[in-house]
């Protein structure tokens, strides 16, 4: 089992990657960019949906990307073809994404430039959840082909995030997908979350989230007036 | 990032998890039991297949099974409908099973009694790899549904395993699964590595798999001649 040493130099190295993350939120504040991190099990999509998103929402807006993965630079390469700029980071045997990674990768780029930056994390339903980037909204994605059950068995990532994204949707039918299952594990795990439901690779279901995050972006910049 | 003392740390952590796996395979060893380990991303189907292999082995071998997973016994309810004695881990928010929690596990159990030992780790395709459980083969799963490239990006898995098992064959069309993509990239990462592709659902391609398993408990009962 792990040891209470591990514990407590583990707590000592969150409580610095927090204090980075209050930093770059500050900046991102500053510099008006909404930041949008994706958590998800490996495959379940995240680098199709953040494709279609960057792609879709570039006539409207300025959008960049981070991408973070143990090996190789193929998520990048791949978000690259919808032309927004788009960074790597390789974690090597690291299971999760950090916020000093965050502030080292956006070097040499102005944030003010920028309207959405989105960071998908390694794909991992455990590890990243600890880990504040400094985003304003964090998405949990799970595609109908990892079953319906994975709220329950993985809580804490679900916690951790803002809103639920059910991905693959075109595949529904073919895996006899329970969406009533899966909302209520959802619902169990964290009551109230908003959920979106959509296929990346047909498009049925992105506007809906498009939208939202349009909205998220126009409420960061109009401070409410009474609160 | 990850401080050297945070690094320190865990490898005496691992260094404590190998000497305990150590000796757990002596034990299984002398009590003559064949242990197989799984590991994948979640929902790549560990628990379906799982659930099959129990089945189909019983009517000749002696199976048993831990579980693993942060929270529910759910994998340990769907387990016992194939008869099977079977034990749930939950890890709370530890990402791997670890060697300890295997052998607190199999108190009370007679390795006598087991011919196969099956031991579901925890759905996460980084942490695993660095901690052996003492298990005689290590099998990483793969859907069809995760995308071919998932060999290159999480490598030092299929690196610490012995097989890799490509699940979910009856999806393979819908997602325009590419096979020989999949299988350059396993081989790139890991030359010569066997492979079986299957559906657990349908069942088809489960018995190549199964007299392999058949072959290797075989084997380790009977002490090679020459060597």
């Amino acid at each position: 089992m792990s040891e209470p040493r591990l514990v407590e130099v583990r707590r000592n190295v969150l409580k610095q990657n927090d204090m980075i993350a209050r930093a770059l939120r500050e900046r991102f504040r500053g510099a008006g960019a909404y930041v949008v991190s994706l958590v998800s099990s490996p495959g379940s999509g995240k680098t199709t949906f953040l494709e279609r998103t960057l792609t879709e929402l570039q006539p409207k807006y300025r959008v960049a990307a981070l991408v973070g993965d143990l090996a190789t630079e193929n998520d990048a390469v791949r978000l690259a073809r919808s032309k927004a700029p788009v960074k790597q980071i390789t974690t090597g045997t690291l299971c999760h994404l950090e916020a000093a990674m965050i502030e080292k990768a956006l070097e040499g780029w102005d944030l003010h430039q920028i309207d959405f930056l989105f960071i998908e994390n390694v794909g991992n339903l455990v590890c990243p959840s600890s880990y504040d980037l400094g985003e304003n909204l964090r998405l949990v994605l799970m595609s109908v082909t990892e079953g319906e059950d994975k709220p329950l068995k993985y809580p804490t990532i679900f916690n951790s995030a803002d809103v639920a994204v059910v991905t693959k949707n075109d595949l529904a039918t073919a895996v006899e997908f329970d969406w009533a299952a899966a909302e209520a594990n959802i619902q169990a795990v964290r009551p109230g979350m908003q959920i979106f439901r959509l296929s990346a690779k047909t498009g049925e279901g992105m506007s809906g989230c498009l939208e939202f995050l349009g909205q998220r972006l126009a409420e960061q910049r109009t401070p409410a007036q009474t609160s």
